[in-house]
């Protein structure tokens, strides 16, 4: 398709302009056609007026119809993948395979989306049969479920320009509550961005629905995202980036008349302690595999693991084995130069702290990066916050603990995780039940012997964590149930079957799992 | 039991004092013994370790364990049922029936939670079996469940001295998920509270719990409640009260710098739609029930019917009736003189109001209220908001509308609201649907032909609602669902059996409701 560099607006493409933009392709510098055209504050405010109207149809839709329409993105993203891939690569300087993979995991989301719906009992769906005869007074019938929240805004991501951006789980699970969405494209990726929403434009026309469930803002600033956050016809915000982007949004969402939620993922340094049996029995082997894990996709996952405590023989051998194994990677192209700058200056900025030696760097320089590992001790670990600041990018400290009794000190001390793993072998697994429980109030996922880097979609997958790893500790942006943030509990009291949602009318016409006066049921009632 | 006056911290009183004050019988304005002391920062900082340090046990006990807890406390509150009705009575001015009926209340949600978690299924277990010829990478081994966030703050309702009090609602759901909890008395009621209190820490030495389990505050003023919301060791808050006390912890808990959740349930006007059909068919018997709806604990309901929108013929003999209905009820006194000298306010604010006519008023002085019915034009009404403001009391405001059409427009512009009630015959219903549909964008709870001051404590009851009705519209802070607010799944990956909670061993244990690879199961994996 050609890039036309405007926003899309329902079913329409903007004309306006709030400033223009190019994207760069990462790896040659290259400025990449066409001129993209920042969205105005008009066409901000119809986006968000069509989603308005479009909730009171799609708010209200089957779950059939959006399971269909949420196959439908998919398939439209399917047939363009070959575009996709080719633009993606020239935007983020990520290779063919992994633009393929994420291409993959993107349809796999929005079909897995697709079934949950229609499998139904994520809506929570409870039924309380009236009990006219109750003493001291009747019981009336009240039945409830999960509702949509309303338009939602979605901020894309830079690292993952498709899974965690236009389509990405944000969009899908938005779209799968029943929620109309308007996207902020990242300005890194835009024609990624434009060839996705495209691709969702098409599936609401053949979907036969409002045009206004669905629109694609563009912009390179901060001020059009900040009125995103402001506008009172956005009901919630998903959003993946840095701490400090999602902090603001954080606090623009609190401070409106009508504050509204914000699920903001942010930055994790993803902890991993190698207890003592394991360094003994496997050291190297760990080594090797953190290695992979820290410069997988040049460090630019959420889960890069940034922080390695060690203890117990055989640590230093460990140490060196991840030296020699990060050094041995070479430098590769980053996202873009913002993150690349980031990085170098995150490096510069550990190498100056006191008591912080570098054992491995892999020179680089333009849009590139290579692994860098440091090394402390806990004590000046311990007593400096700068140390356990995320450096975005392949970089990772080892922590060198006395005894695996530092442990817990250790991570006591750490701010929310999305992920804390730990290696041992089963005897050292025996005593390390605190230490495990420890992480689990400071992770939203905890790791035994493998590494953090592997997010699997799926129903047991909780990508979240305490602040600042996200924004709201109770919620998971992968897996299904990410779709719990765009949703609220409602329920109806002595409403008649007809005007009843088809998932709480007593003949169970979806058939879904239901709570039947506290009995999960499938039976009618 | 004599009366200290003094907070409870842990399995200690304090003895320190931050300034002192006395409840005082609203019936005869008489101060009641004895003096209580407002607690120190010192001793709110030795609360809220002492809750750390119990988080460590607490949080990771079993189901068990803190059933039986919830039933200690429901039989300590049961054997001190005299004393309890008796003080009660006295802060409160509430009758001895209405005072058994909110025990009775309290007891039963205690209860309620404890069969909850030992049934199990709340925690939202589920687990995704490991796939290791899984391509084009090896599915792991995940699986996740909520887990309790950590030490709660409650603050406590003037409204409800026991069912949303010291062992009310959110103590009861944050003690279920496994957090501990300080609680922050209200100052009208001190007494009911350290009778309650002491029932809390009988049962968690009964129960052989860390002491730090529960704690309770007393003050009067706002410093220590700005104090407990700012602490770094509170993890979520629990408010039930006025829109300004509410948004004042939202403001403080967003702008920490690690924000917490705050659950606040705080002001609806709970609005009312008669149909044209029901309003000709019957009326006068709605406006019969009204009115006992409206005068119900002389108006000091968080779901009182602000707003009534009336159409159709016979529209001027249901608002009469309803006048008359109001106009018989005897004045009756208010929970303290804050709240009365409020409702004053509030009458005579809206009674200035352009458009505004009172049409009943039942003269009442002191410490006492009678019911008022005020009418309004729907342009009137659209035009200021001031009409819409919540007048805390047995006052409600009748919008004569020209036909029904108009419910949409005036349903619009309503804000968030605990409930909204619909009147109407089944033809009225047949064409209602639109309106239910917004209504339930707009509320937590739609009722059909019944009132909406009776709030069910079961599994289907929401009672939440949109912003400023409740700070977060997803939860309900009655029923069931309550626990939710206090917990936060978390994800293990490849964690031994062993290590794993019971709720996800592979044997099922707890034989408790799971979702094992998506489907719900109770088998052993």
């Amino acid at each position: 398709m050609k890039l036309e560099g405007y926003s899309i607006i329902g079913s329409s493409r903007s004309s306006g302009t709030n400033g223009t933009f190019q994207a760069q392709n990462p790896a040659t510098g290259e400025a990449l056609e066409p001129t993209y055209h920042a969205a105005t504050e008009d066409e901000l405010d119809r986006a968000i007026a069509l989603a308005g109207e479009a909730f009171y149809t799609y708010g209200n839709s089957s779950s059939k119809t959006r399971a269909e329409f949420l196959r439908n993105i998919a398939g439209e993203i399917d047939t363009r993948e070959e575009e996709i891939v080719e633009r993606m690569m020239a935007e983020s300087g990520l290779p063919e395979g992994r633009c393929r993979g994420e291409k993959g995991r993107t349809v796999g989301q929005l079909r897995m989306f697709a079934a949950l719906v229609e499998e139904g009992s994520w809506v929570d769906a409870r039924i309380d049969l009236a009990q006219p005869d109750r003493l001291p007074i009747p019981k009336p019938d009240l039945r409830s479920m999960r509702r949509p929240l309303g338009p939602v805004a979605v901020f894309c991501a830079s690292n993952f320009p498709l899974a965690f951006s236009v389509a990405g789980g944000d969009t899908a699970s938005a779209l799968a509550a029943g929620c109309p969405v308007v996207v902020r494209a990242h300005s890194a990726h835009p024609g990624t961005a434009e060839i996705v929403g495209t691709a969702i434009q098409a599936a609401v026309a053949k979907s036969g629905l409002h045009e206004g469930v669905f629109s694609l803002i563009f912009d390179d600033g901060i001020a059009l995202g900040q009125a995103i956050a402001r506008h009172p016809g956005i009901h919630a915000i998903g959003f993946t980036g840095s701490r400090s982007g999602g902090r603001a949004l954080m606090d623009l969402a609190a401070a409106r008349e009508v504050p509204i939620p914000v699920f903001a993922e942010m930055s994790s340094v993803n902890p991993v302690f190698v207890l003592p049996g394991a360094m003994a029995e496997r050291g190297e082997q760990i080594a090797e595999g953190l290695a992979g894990s820290v410069s997988l996709g040049v460090g630019q996952f959420c889960t890069s693991p940034g922080l390695v405590f060690t203890s117990g023989e055989g640590k230093d051998v460990f140490t060196q084995k991840l030296a020699d194994g990060l050094g041995a990677v070479a430098p590769a192209t980053m996202l873009h130069q913002g993150i690349a700058r980031n990085f170098a200056d995150g490096v510069s900025r550990l190498s100056a702290q006191a008591g912080v030696r570098k054992l491995a760097e892999v020179p680089a320089d333009g849009c590139q990066a290579g692994p860098v590992l440091f090394q402390t001790s806990l004590p000046d670990f311990l007593s400096n916050p700068a140390l356990s600041a995320e450096v975005f990018g392949p970089a990772t400290l080892v922590i060198d603990c006395g005894s695996e009794s530092d442990f817990t000190a250790a991570a006591q001390s750490l701010e929310g995780q999305l992920t804390a793993t730990v290696h041992g072998t089963d005897s050292d697994l025996e005593n390390a039940g605190p230490l495990l429980a420890l992480l689990s109030q400071k992770a939203g996922r905890v790791i035994v012997n493998s590494f953090p880097t592997g997010v699997d979609v799926c129903s047991s997958m909780v990508h979240g964590g305490p602040y600042p790893a996200t924004s709201d500790g109770s919620s998971s942006s992968v897996g299904t149930r990410a779709i719990d943030r765009f949703t609220r509990a409602v329920s109806w009291q002595g409403v008649p079957e007809s005007l009843l949602p088809a998932e709480l009318q007593s003949t169970n016409p979806l058939g879904i799992q239901r709570l039947v006066d506290g009995v999960p049921s499938r039976e009618t009632t």
